[in-house]
C-alpha cells in the first residue's frame, strides 16, 4: 500500500522525543516513569465513536481528547503516545494528511509526543487506537477508589453537551454541541491540577454523568448522592435526564473532602476552571438522585454505552 | 452489548499486578520504567495479519507473541500489556473466552501481565491491538542502529517458516509450518539475553529476512552482506528466495562485534537458542546476497508488508 511511505512522512516529524527513535525502531523508550507514570488506552471505531462524515482532522483530536481526558481526571499530565491506525485502503491520502497534522496540533496543545505506533490496512471501517502515558502531579494517580463518606462531589465545566452534540450531528445540524460531539472541549489541565491537589476519588465522565458516578460509588464502596438541580446542564432547554445519562461530555468527576471547599473553589477560579458541588458522598452504596430535597426515581439504563 | 459483561468476567482474571487497579479505572500504573523501560505495540486485522477460520485462541497467542518478538529482539524481557478488542457484535461469547483463556496463558508463558485495555464493537472485522512494555536486561534496549563495520551478523532460529505456513494455510493444509503461521514459535528470552550480552544491534525478522537486513543496514548506515548458504532454511526443498522475503518469521536478527564470535556461540548453546553466522557488516550501504563466493542478485521485492 503506497500510503505507509506516506504515513512515514507524515508521522515522523511528530516523534521528535529521544526515546521514539524517530519511529525506526520496533520500540520506543518509555521515559515516563516512577509511582506516578500511567498508561491508558482508548480506541474510535468509524461508525461508532464517530461519523462516517466527520472530517478526519477532528477524528484525529477526538482520539487525541478522549485519552487525554482518562489522564487528567487522574491529576496527571499526558506525556508519551503510541498510535495504532486502521487505514482503509480506499482513503485518500490528504486525508491522512490533515490526519497527521490535527494529530500533532493536539499532541502539542496538551503536551504529548508520539513515540510509535502500528500501521494496518482495515478491511473494514476506520479505526484508531491512541496509548498515551501520563506523569501524575501529586505522588500518585488519583483513583475511583478513594472516595469517603463526608467528601463533597464536583464536576468542572458543563453535563449534556456530548447528548446534545450526537443528537445535532445524526440531525445533520451544526452548532456548538455538535463541535463537542466530535472534538470534546476538555476542563484542561487546571482541572488535573484540582484533583491532584484536593480530590480524594476522580474520574472522567465519557459514558454519562450517572453511570459513571454509580461506577465511582461502587468503587470506593460509598453512596453517592447527586442534587439534580445543582448539576450544570449544558443545555436547560432540553430533557435533562437525557443529559445526565448521555455519554461524551470528558468532564471531570471527583470527590474531595469538605474541610478543603473553600480553597477548591478559590483554586478552580484561578485556574479559570468552571466547577460545579453535585452532591456528598455518604456511608452505604449505589446511586442516588435528589430534586428539591425529594429523592428522584433513576432511569433504567444509568449511562450510555458505546457499543 | 452482553458481551462487555463477559469482557469483565473473562479478563478482570488476567489482571493480577498492583498497578492493574483491577481494569476498575481509567488508567493503569505503569511499573516498568527506567532508562531500560520499552514500550511496542502490534496490531492484527481478521483477513490481513490472520485468516477468518483461524482458531480464536491462536489469534490471541500471535498477538503476544508478535509483541513479544519486537521486545526480546531489543534485549528486553516482557512486562505490563495492553488489550484493544475489536470485537464483531455477532462473534460468540464462548469464542470471547477461549481468547481470554489462551491470552492468559501466553502471558504467563512469556512473563506478562495485563494491566488494562479498551473493548469496541467492530462493525467490520475482529481487529486486536497489544501494548507491551518491556524491560532492557542490560542498560538500555538495543537498537537497530548500532552495527559497525567488521560486526559478523547472526539469526536465531530458521528463516522461512512464516513463507511456507502462509501458503499452507492458504492452501487449507495442515503443517508445522501452518502453526507456526498462527503461534509462531519465539527463539525466547534466550535470544533476548544473548542480544543483551553481545549484540552491537538488532531486532526481529517479520517483513521477510532481506527487507529486515537491509532495515538494519539503512538505520546504522553500514552495509550488510549476506551469505545465502549460511542461512538456516526452514524448508530446503522450496524456494529460498521466497523464505528469505516471506514475512513472520519471528526470528532474531542482530550484529555483534567478530571478537565475541566464540563466546555469543557457546552463551546460545547454554541458552538452547539454534543461532547461526549468516553475514558480516561492512562499511558502505545497502545490502549484499552473497552464494558461493558470488554476488546475487537482490529480488525487485526484498520483504513482505501485511498490506
Amino acid at each position: 500500500m503506497q500510503e505507509f511511505d506516506a504515513i512515514a512522512r507524515y508521522f515522523r516529524p511528530l516523534a521528535r522525543s529521544d526515546g521514539a527513535f524517530g519511529l525506526g525502531d520496533d520500540v520506543a523508550r518509555l521515559t515516563t516513569s516512577g509511582p506516578g507514570a500511567i498508561v491508558t488506552v482508548d480506541c474510535l471505531v468509524e461508525g461508532v465513536h464517530f461519523l462516517p462524515g466527520d472530517p478526519i482532522d477532528t477524528v484525529a483530536r477526538k482520539l487525541v481528547r478522549v485519552n487525554v481526558s482518562d489522564i487528567h481526571a487522574k491529576g496527571a499530565l499526558p506525556k508519551e503516545a503510541l498510535l495504532v491506525l486502521g487505514w482503509p485502503s480506499g482513503r485518500l491520502e490528504s486525508d491522512l494528511q490533515l490526519f497527521a497534522a490535527a494529530l500533532g496540533s493536539d499532541f502539542d496543545a496538551w503536551g504529548a509526543a508520539l513515540i510509535g505506533g502500528d500501521t494496518v490496512t482495515s478491511p473494514g471501517p476506520l479505526f484508531l487506537s491512541l496509548t498515551l502515558t501520563g506523569e501524575s502531579i501529586g505522588a500518585g494517580p488519583m483513583q475511583r477508589s478513594g472516595a469517603r463518606p463526608g467528601d463533597e462531589l464536583w464536576v468542572t465545566g458543563e453535563i449534556g453537551a456530548g447528548w446534545c452534540g450526537l443528537r445535532d450531528v445524526r440531525l445533520g445540524r451544526e452548532s456548538g454541541f455538535a463541535e463537542h460531539y466530535r472534538v470534546p472541549k476538555l476542563p484542561g489541565a487546571g482541572g488535573a491540577k484540582l484533583v491532584a491537589a484536593f480530590g480524594s476519588a476522580s474520574m472522567d465522565v465519557s459514558d454519562g454523568l450517572l453511570g459513571d458516578a454509580a461506577k465511582l460509588a461502587m468503587e470506593s464502596g460509598v453512596r453517592v448522592e447527586i442534587d439534580r438541580d445543582a448539576v450544570p446542564m449544558a443545555s436547560p432547554s432540553d430533557g435533562v435526564m437525557e443529559q445526565l445519562t448521555g455519554g461524551d461530555d470528558y468532564q471531570i468527576l471527583f470527590t474531595a473532602p469538605a474541610s478543603v471547599h473553600e480553597d477548591l473553589a478559590a483554586a478552580a477560579r484561578e485556574f479559570g476552571v468552571k466547577l460545579s458541588r453535585i452532591g456528598v458522598i455518604s456511608a452505604g452504596t449505589g446511586l442516588g438522585l435528589m430534586s428539591m430535597g425529594h429523592a428522584v426515581k433513576l432511569p433504567k439504563n444509568l449511562g450510555f454505552a458505546h457499543e
